[in-house]
């Protein structure tokens, strides 16, 4: 048999850092995980584990990191990315994840957990460096403004045709960078650029609300080459009201679980850069 | 045998409704639960279901309420409750729970979702009315003020005494009210309270914690007799960096997820009114 | 104000214990909360700790006690108990939960995990001992042998009358003993009379069947004295294929997550003794 | 800008089947997503919906071809796959991944959810077609043969070394073939080398563990030509009872949540086929 591709890493490690040198503490809570690649043939086929850095040694490794500041969490991705392909001898590749989960101040040190998290992936090789910035969990509904209808029947098709749904999602969007950039700048932009676009996109098909959505992402940073958007469709149904004699003009809707649409795409600047190890 | 205490309803009927009267409409995001009880005893031992309103049907009232509105959940629970008592022969008590999920606007017609749960439960039977306010989800945390020490030590205790460490938490709190009152204002003050305790108790325990916000809860509003608290201790330990040459002087730590302290408890007002049903 | 009802504790230490003393390993592995109550006022009005074991001890405690091995989790759930209440000089009442996860041998070392929770509960004061056993998550469906008809019907009922429906729910039981006894056998006796049960009785309602549930576990132990079931009514509907030209006939269904019926109900065996602490 | 990858379809369908042909009913329990892909720019980029099958209709279809029978899921995902393709007129790629859950007979018609879940995934496309099978939620645990030591030690490395430690994963396994075959002995097969690989490896490494798995995987089916598996390392870590004065000789256990080694690797058979869509 052949080894093929592998990799191994530490996965969700929570690190929350206070930064106390101001009279208001900041909060960073971070899921960080990371995942290395290279010359690891001999752990597999023989149990030799010279070149094995061990998970928690990357664990360690995050945390004392942690000891001189976080930084924007694209800064520390890549601290830590480069670090483990720079010392440890079998390591060609690393990718670094990072989680930033939304607190609110509601006191010099007192905060409250939001909602959503921007995340960062950075990937490091001897053949360069790539940087991805995201969200996750972002959950968005519109009201009205959303249309579907002029779709392909088939013999199975029994879906009315509407002009006016509520259109709801789970936001989940990564996007990649051609070179570095003021990061926070960068998200607070593309952050606003995803709601934006979701509001004022009416939309014939939650692909064109999508496409909107990237489109408006790129358009937020220059450095921005590519976005990838996969966007649940939330369902709302309306209820059928007729047989308790009422109707029910777009009020009362049903939040359904399963089964639920799934779209996914990709938007791309003309003449984008090679997205080499970004989406590994 | 003999029968014993029984109940059933409907969990989790998951309730959308938009109101589209205004120029910016508004969305109101539910889960419902209903729960009945009465002279079952036919049902669990002959299979005699004459007095059993289906739970099929007691979705079907949550949505036709539904269509008229929902004002504020406290109301929408009595409304349900007191249908069910009113209406179904052998139903003698009702209660009804509804959670209210975040949702903050982001445009005329458009939502994102918010942290923290609203939640209000309705029970009603022929000796009279109860109404429970509470909140779900409020996780909270601060990185100061909070020492533990002097506490009880066995010999199983290795725990470390500190005078300074972080406290965090996802509240869920109820409070009964001894009368309608409004219940807006009411949940703004008490949510208001719980963040104010929190934030401003300097703590030697999260028991003390909880005490203090149970108290502010009940000092915000008139009508609220009792509040329950539920505070697991979201334990953050401080990294031990000294094997990496490093100190860590409270600034980098380990969110651990299990096992986790849990700390339960109640505040009255003096001269509280019977609790009744409330706590059902 | 006045402080109420109050209690602490840590919960769901996950413990792993490996019997090493015969050639095939056993494999214990278990999930325990503790709580404690009673004289507590200090810590919730001053932060007085000093009748407080702190949660961290609690844990420690339990890890030390797998050390002389675990026996049946009714048995360690009963030390731990009077451990706490016998050692602790402000605590008065002592609760504690294990849970007991399924493992099945695959090997004379290896095991894979099964399906299913065994649960033990032991309250301890200076009144006395309870233990009541338990199952969680043993999910069952019988795809026949299950009626609802002849219910109640109001305005709201839309409900079809069925004489053949799939009946499917997620067991959470708990018994109460009235003496010890060998926990072994008689949770191996309740688990099957709980499975015959559900699998013979010809079922007109779920609350029927609860019942029937009820009485079997009951009989299969003469310690038993009180079952408390709560099984959630687990909805398969019935595809209608009408739409595409195709039967149903009861060979297609569509299983829903949300919302879902909750029936829950006690059955008693006549003159049981007083349950005390054992529901605490 | 422009419009990259994209694709869409219903995620998560929930489907049970009963088959009623024999006296003991057979059961079958499903959550089947699929995934479209083809000449989609017209809904992205204007909402021109001509070429969208609604995800609604992918769910239909699901039901309808549930009607004349499952078989083997790997089959019943081509017909899927097949159809998708061979009738939307835009479509010219589908994914169909289905996942079927464990359930044992305990009666003619009465049956319990048991663990781990067997899938299949097919592909089709005018190149061709490829079928993966699988398993999740595979919980293996060895309680001893399994060492880890001669790793790479860096600054930031404080493991110690071991030559007896707890080793357990969730299996998360994908096996693509090369030609048809008799899916179900097939499946029985490689789940069957799946444990018997995992409990008489002696691991040095969990990487050699997984190689192994893979290895074992291959040969037990002539068009198995390669496995990913993605290992995640569920720690259990000995408690330290010194502070008690109690030794631990591998006996006492603390089962951590998180964080987790993640060890993903494939194993090939030499002249493996090319792998197409099957990874898609």
């Amino acid at each position: 048999m052949e080894l093929g591709d592998n990799q191994y890493g530490k996965a969700e490690v929570r690190l929350v850092r206070v930064d106390r040198d101001t009279d208001e503490h900041r909060l960073t809570d971070l899921t960080v995980t990371t995942t290395l690649a290279g010359d690891l043939a001999a752990t597999h086929l023989t149990g030799d584990n010279a070149g094995v850095l061990p998970t928690d040694s990357q664990k360690n490794t995050v945390y004392a990191f942690a000891r001189d500041g976080i930084g924007e969490i694209e800064d520390f991705a890549l601290r830590l990315a480069r670090h483990f392909v720079g010392t440890a001898p079998s390591i060609t590749r690393a990718r670094v994840r990072v989680d930033q989960h939304a607190w609110e101040r509601v006191g010099g040190h007192s905060f409250a957990r939001g909602a959503g998290t921007r995340t960062a992936t950075a990937a490091v090789s001897d053949q360069g460096e790539w940087v991805v910035s995201g969200v996750e969990d972002l959950v968005l509904l519109n009201t009205t403004g959303s249309e579907f209808h002029g779709f392909h029947r088939d013999e199975y098709t029994t879906l009315a045709e509407t002009s006016d749904r509520i259109l709801a999602t789970a936001v989940s969007a990564r996007w990649r960078h051609s070179a570095p950039t003021d990061w926070s700048l960068s998200y607070t932009a593309a952050h606003a650029a995803l709601l934006g676009a979701f509001a004022s996109t009416h939309s014939l098909s939650l692909q064109q609300t999508l496409y909107a959505m990237g489109e408006k992402v790129i358009e937020s940073g220059s450095t921005i080459d590519e976005v990838r958007l996969s966007l649940p469709n939330k369902h709302h149904f309306l209820v059928d009201l007729a047989p308790f004699g009422l109707d029910n003009p777009g009020e009362v809707f049903y939040a359904a679980d399963r089964p639920y649409g799934l779209i996914e795409g990709s938007v791309r600047r003309p003449g984008a850069s090679d997205p080499g190890l970004a989406w590994w």
